[in-house]
Parts: structure tokens; sequence; C-alpha cells
């Protein structure tokens, strides 16, 4: 209609519901054959998946060389399950909701995810699994419709939407309409590719845990967890330089130039180590320690809250060698491709700040790194920007003392979320539902915002940040940068961006356009007035 | 002097210090004769405390009633050790800091403790222990000084202090003084007893769950979890009922007419089912139920964050059989005790609300029971009053909404600072020492109040209460409220009052006093310039 100039294009952006939008990237069901549901959980991450069932991550990785369609199904997904989400179609849960560690990555990876769904009893060691009256094997063909959270036997036939020129036309409309910028969360070049051809303007978060995980880097890691001293720590951390260092390249080289905002390490260091008893006695032989050592390790590192644990920036201030390590990488890399004339634009982020101490402190000891590097490479100095995450209640009620020794702040609304409303994703699937269903809340705190409580966290460190310091650079990092009525609120309290997945970048393209649009209608009404 | 008028009754009062009349209260070692001390841990509760050493709660308890003293040596304690702790003249753990479990309970119960004892390696099926070179048997005597962190073998002499005219004296002055009222924190009438001889103006937290854990109830309790539909909870419920109201009945007759704030139920259910394999397997034979069933449940209610979880009034909106069964409980208790000619001041507390939806939902519920059993009660209309506790970051937030439906707020500053902060009181011992020993932060938060983040959000919660309410009742109820830095604070920002652990009751009268004088002064200053 806009091409007939029957509307205007602001009118023809304002009546997209951004969320169907979502939709069209993702394959469908092709609903016109007729499918038994057995079962349904949560619609974590939308489009259809067909593919054989397996139960581990292990054979998702070893069907999918061999060139099967797997569809993963697991109780809950842990990081050790990354590589195996990567090969597979898409990912059925047993346990957790919408914001799970299966939900988040597979919505990041844009792959389809049905999660929490209870009806499901795997049967790890027979390799089956029971959903009502059905016994599925692994092999078995199976059809999951993360849009609906619907699980259905067999191969059920699908369609691939297609994104033409209207498309194409309309997100350039947007684009030049909104001042929101949209960045994306990408870990791997490959990521950081996909997300660019969806419109990414930047990475505003690149999680360096994730590259810990990869086979052949994880036992470096945990290498380095068992050090008893911080000269073995270094030797560890040694061996996973040129590793990361090669990491940050292959990204800066995707991004040509554009900001890549990279989060130092930020979870516990339990989560690194082996669990069961197999995988503690392989990784024991492997680096020579003894089962006992590995089990001390991790009793002592067991944390009743992990979330409120010894992570984030609290690991960079115990064990500086390790943030030491990651800030040589990113600024080697730098100089690297700054010399092949790729231009970089690098910024450190430090995560889990409390106390504008802790900044002030890891600011000095990254500054040191930089110089150190600049000196050894001689040439254009590079000056990577140094921030810091806003996730903890307090980091964002001091937010005026924290800007002191930060380039920018970027809201972790995740962790922000779960603090000041004290729930934790992983277990809010107990009640939240309810919560929910019961209008005891208008929506999931982890889906859209909770503007009346998280949300004046949020304007609380802006206000407070720009105070201090007038060009703060403020973005955020979280699921809700992906979500359309979160999207619009951080574009009215004057965010410079948001970042989320490389799937939902033209969601929020278009939601940021939205919001710019009411918000000058909004101004020129009251100018009216 | 103040006696022979060389200084005044004000001058008196400032000049004592809060923190050393802590000391004042408890036994302490006869420092004339040496002892050779082994190992150091937290001083986590004053005092000295001499006896055999014993390695579980029941161990505690059996020679107890033989009439011995005994210490008892855990890694950390747990909520069912409650009884054992009770029995035992000191407490000794290997692991948890200040605010652990260990040490909060101690303090609670006046007792010694020295926590975080790492050089301590226990053997408990062997029933011994290593502290180095040593190797302690139980039987073996001990001494531990809670108030240095002492570990010391053999029996050291103790020296009782007397509390004399003098003190009761400065006592009756700091009351004058202040405005502040002191209450306590007691869940048994005996707790409350010790704590009007030392001053206490009423309870400001009474735990009911800790009622839970009594032998001859806790299998009642252990049904209600275990009960598959609402129907089975309820005849569970009805046999907790009269095992309730007594507890409640006992306490306000203790009380006598003074306010007395009752707390529903807090704690997550899986810290009440057993966790060891023999606890199962006793416990599924006492109900009538199967291992498997027991674990099928730990397993379902397992949580990653259990402090972020499905507890507190979340509780209260699953099973509103439970929180219903309380409020019935505090109010025929209360009832019975009238009709007797006791004067009953009843609050009831919903612990754990992050929405004013959650409160005005069960308030409603209140209400209905608490209209019901007046019904059935006829006479005179006892109407307890109904608040909440602002422990979490959202409620301070939003407590203009919250006090909508709200009688009274009390400030759990313990969680608040957990969720303000991101720190787990139970995990936090792995950096917070090196915190506060590197100048990063000033004081462990657990201790005295953050003012300026945690603070924050008490001030908020204060004016955003009162502004809806002018005349809400506020008081904390927290680790806080028993020390002097943060009742100085408390008064300043205009609370009605603190409750505290009995035994640290007279500190915080003193503490009140000295910042009403303060405050006083300060005020008189700005009126002559």
């Amino acid at each position: 209609m806009a091409g007939e100039r029957l509307i205007t294009r602001e009118e023809a952006v304002l009546r997209i519901d951004a969320n169907s939008l979502d939709q069209l990237l993702h394959p469908t069901i092709d609903r016109s054959q007729s499918q038994e549901v057995i079962a349904r959980g949560l619609p974590a991450s939308p489009g259809a998946a067909v593919g054989e069932v397996v139960f581990s991550a292990e054979q998702a990785e070893s069907r999918a060389k061999g060139g099967a369609k797997v569809i993963l199904v697991r109780m809950e997904t842990s990081p050790e399950d990354i590589v195996g989400m990567h090969a597979s179609e898409g990912i059925l849960t047993a346990k957790g909701g919408m914001t799970s560690h299966a939900a988040v990555v597979a919505r990041g990876m844009g792959k389809s995810c049905v999660s929490g769904c209870g009806a499901i009893s795997i049967n790890q060691e027979q390799g089956v699994m029971r959903i009502g009256e059905h016994l599925i094997r692994e092999g078995d063909p199976l059809t999951i419709d993360g849009s609906t959270g619907e699980v259905m036997l067999g191969l059920a036939a699908t369609v691939v939407p297609e994104l033409g020129g209207a498309f194409t036309e309309l997100m350039k409309w947007t684009d030049r309409m909104r001042s929101l910028k949209i960045r994306t969360n990408a870990d791997t070049p490959q990521d950081a590719i996909v997300a660019r051809r969806f419109g990414a303007e930047g990475i505003g978060l690149c999680r360096t845990e994730h590259m810990f995980f990869e086979p052949g880097r994880i036992l470096a890691v945990r290498e380095m967890i068992l050090a008893s001293d911080s000269h073995s720590r270094e030797n560890a951390l040694a061996k996973l330089l040129p590793m990361q260092r090669g990491d940050f390249e292959g990204i800066f080289r995707a991004m040509d130039g554009l900001p890549v905002t990279i989060r130092l390490l930020d979870p516990p260091l339990h989560e690194f180590l082996p669990q069961s008893d197999d995988d503690i006695r392989a990784v024991a032989d492997a680096l020579g320690a003894s089962v006992g050592e590995i089990r001390h390790k991790l009793e002592e590192l067991h944390e009743f809250n992990p979330m409120l644990g010894h992570r984030g920036c609290r690991l960079g201030i115990t064990y500086p060698e390790i943030y030491a390590m990651q800030v040589r990488a990113i600024t080697e890399a730098a100089y690297r491709v700054a010399s092949d004339g790729v231009k970089v634009n690098p910024e450190i982020m430090i995560p889990f700040v409390s106390h504008e101490r802790e900044l002030a402190q890891l600011r000095t000891l990254s500054e040191k790194v930089i110089a150190d590097v600049a000196r050894e490479a001689g040439g254009t100095r590079i000056r990577p920007m140094i921030g810091t995450m806003i996730e903890i209640p307090r980091a964002a009620l001091t937010a005026d003392e924290i800007a002191r020794h930060a380039d920018f702040f970027s809201f972790g609304t995740n962790d922000l979320t779960q603090m000041a409303y004290a729930l934790s994703r992983d277990d809010a699937g107990s009640f939240l539902p309810q919560y929910v269903d019961g209008g005891l809340i208008d929506a999931d705190p982890f889906v859209s915002i909770d503007e009346d409580g998280v949300g004046q966290l949020v304007r609380l460190g802006v206000e407070r940040g720009r105070r201090t310091r007038p060009n703060l650079k403020l973005g955020v990092c979280g699921e809700h940068g992906g979500d359309p009525a979160s999207v619009r609120f951080f574009a009215e309290i004057g965010l410079d961006y948001v970042s989320c997945s490389p799937y939902r970048i033209p969601l929020a393209r278009l939601a940021a356009a939205q919001a710019a649009i009411s918000n000058r209608r909004k101004a020129a009404r009251e100018g009216v007035e």
C-alpha cells in the first residue's frame, strides 16, 4: 500500500506487528497436511525443525557429521552441549522456561526450540524416551515447532519463507526512521557474518566463555582452574592466549570497523569442571591429576547460589591473570587485524560490577596490559574503550560513581531482572507460568522488561551515569534487546543501542523505528497543545 | 563519672563503644592462664565456650542430656541442626562466613560460635577431626572463643562478666533518650522471655519455619510436601495447626500485649526434605511412601539458586492452604490467649513480596481466614495487622504500590543485601574477605548495612511507603538490627523500630540512644547557624 502511496511509509512501518515478523524469518510447518501433536512445551525459539532424535550432544555431533538432520532431546542443556546444539536442527527439553539455557542459546543460533516439555521422560542409558503412550528411540523421526511449542511424531513437511525485495525495502525505511542502533550478540565470526546480513551495526555482547568450552580448549581451561598458584595458572593461560586472540581476530575481520563489545570471563569457574564420574576420571587422566584432586576442587568451588557467586569481575579481582590474558588477546588481535589494513573498534566490557572500586582496579589492570601491547606492537596506537555491564541493582543505584571509570555502560537486563525481581531464570518455571496465567504479573519479565521495577533501575542508571559523564555510551545486551515492547522502552529512555540475537535483528530494527515515530508524534502533539 | 556529675548522662552514653558492650554480655577466657591456640576461624558469635567435641547434632543432644557440656563441630550447619545447637555450649564450623547459618543462629541463641575455620578436617564416620598435627576425637575437650575466632586444646578457664546496677542504670538512661523502638527476633517463648529480660519492646521477627523442624512435627511437614493434591495437603496441615497454634499461644503469653510480628512460611520446601540415603529411607518408611517417590520430589524441587527460588509468598500463592493454616493458627491462638485476659497484638508478615498483587491476593486470603475465626470465636474482635517484608529490590522500588495493601513494612536487610549486591551469604566467603582486606569495600555488607547502595533502597522504600500511607509502621528485621552503625542509619532515616537477636538488644538500645543524641545535636547546630 505504501508502494501505491495509499499510506505513508511511516504508517506502513507502524502497521507491522514486530512479533509476527519473527515468524516470517523461520521455516514453518506445512499445515495443509495433518500431523498428530503428542505433547506441548514452551515455544522457546521460533521455527519448525525435523530430524532424528538424539539424546546427547556427542550423538548430535557425530550423526550430523554423517549428514543426518537431528533433534537434540535433553532434560535441560548446559554450556557443554553448545557444539551439539549447533549441529542440531532443533532442541527439545523436558525442563526449563523461556529463558533457560536451551531457549536462550537456541534463539541466539536461530534454531527451533521447545523447552519445558514436562510430558517427556528420558532414559538416557537405554537411549529411549517416553511421551505418554509413545516410546521413541534414538534415531526415530520427530518434528518440533518452536513457534507453537508442539511436538509431533514423524517428519512433517516444512515451508521455508521467502523474504523478497519488499522485506529489504521495508527494512531500509525503518533504518532511516530510527536513531537507536541495533547491535548483535555474537561469539563467533560465523554468527557475526549472519548478524551483519540481518543488519547488525556492531556486536553488543561477545561472550568469551563460549570460546572456553570448545574441544581442544576446555582442557587448558581446566588446567588453569586446577592450578594451585598464579605461576601455574599463567602457564595454562599462556596456552589459551593464542586461541582467544585467533577468535577475536576472526570477529574483528568479520565486523570490519564496526564496534565489538567483548565481555571478559563471566561464569563461575565450577561451570567449566566435569561433573559425572566418567568425565572426572577422563579429565584427571588427561591432566595427570588425581580424581580426588578434581573432586576436592569441585567441592571447594561449589556454590549454593551460583547466580550470586564468585563470578564476573570478582574472578578478575581474585585471579587478575585471567583478565590480563583476555585483555592481551583482544589488544593483540586488534593490532594484527589493523596491520592488515582492517579497521577495528574494540570495547572491553567488565561484567558483574557492584562497586566502583572493582571497575577502577580492573581498568588500571587493563590499561597497563593495553600499554604493554602497544609498546610491543609499535605503529598507530589502538585504544580500546573500557566499560562495564550494569546488571546488579547496586550498580544501577551507584551508576554516578561507576561512570567515573567507564567509557560505556551495557545494561545486562537478564541478570538485573533476576536480582531486582529475585527470580532465577533456571528455576522460575515452577511458579512463573501460574503468575502469568493468574494475572499476578502482566508478562514474563524475562521476555518483556518489567518497566515499573527493573525498568526503574535502568532509568536510574542512565540518568546517573550521564550526570557524571554526559557522553557515556549506553546500550542493552540481554534478551530484552530483541523484544519489541522492551526495545520501545529502551528507545524512550534514551539508550544509544540495543543488542540482540542475530535472528531478532529485523524485529529490533522495526521496533526501534516504531518507537521513533511514536516519540516524534507525541512530541509534535505536545508542541501543538 | 556521670554519677559524680563530672559529665552529663548524654556524654556518658555517647562515650560507650556499643561493640565493646557486646563482649561484656558473654563469658570470656581467663587470659591470666596461657592456652595454646591451634587454629583460627571467624569470630562469628561472641563469648568463650568449653566442652567435649561432638560431630553431630544428635550426639550433642544425647550427651547434653547426660549432663555433659559439648562443642558442636560441623563442616557447616543446617536447619536440622537447630536442636543440637541449642544443646551445645558453642559451635565450630569449617565452612561459612559471618552470616552463615551457624553464625546467625548462634548469635540469635547467644551461643559462642567460630565459623569458617578452614584448618579443620572432619572425618564424620570415624568420629575424629584433624587440626594441623592434632588429632581430636569425639569426647575430647576443646575451647573456642567466639569473640576472637580462636580454637584451643583442652578446657580453658572462663570468666563470667557481672552486669551490676550500673549497667541497668545506663540502659534506663538510653531508653529515655531514644525514640527508635527495639524489638527482638524470637521463635520460641523461651527466646521471648530472654529478650524481654534484655529490654525487648516486641518481637520483630518470629520465624514459623523453625517450628517446622522440631522432632514430632517435621514428619507432618514432609507429608504435606509430598502430598499430591490440595486435599491431602490440607490433611497434613490439619496435624500441624494445633502445634503452630500452641507455639503462638506461648509466645503471645510471654510477650503479654507487646507487638509480635509473625512471618509466614519463607524457605523453599526442599529445605524440609531429607537429603542422605539413610534419612530418605527412614522418612519413606515413616510415611508409607517409596524411596523413589521422595527422590522424585527432591529432584522436582531442586533449585539452582534457591535464594531466588520458589519461596516466601510464592509458596502462599501456589499452596494457599499453607498460609491459610498459619493465619488460622495465629488468629486462634490470639483468641485463646485473649480469653484468658492476656493482651495480644499480632502482626502477620508476608515475606518475599516483589509485586503488589501478591500482597493484595494474600491479604484477601488472610482477611477471610481472620473473619472465619472471629465468627467461630465470637466476643471481642481481634484484628491482626497485615504487612510485608521489603527484602527484594523491586519491592523497595515499588513500595508506593505495595503500601496500598500493607499496615507495616519490615525491611529484610539480609536478603535485600544479597540481591542488591548480588552476594550469597553462604558463598561470599570465597572472595569477600579479600574484598574487605584489599579495601575494595569498607565493611562486610552483611555486618554493617551498605548505606550507599542497599541503604538507598531502604530510604526509597521508607519515602515511597509513607507517601502512600503516612501512618505505615516501619521496621527492620535482619542482622543489621543488632549492628550499632546500622542502627544509627536506621534511626536517621526515620524507622520506627529495629529487631535483633536477644543478646544484641542492649547494644541496639545504646546505639539508638547515641543516634538520637547525635541527631538532636546536629539539628540544634543547624538551628544556630
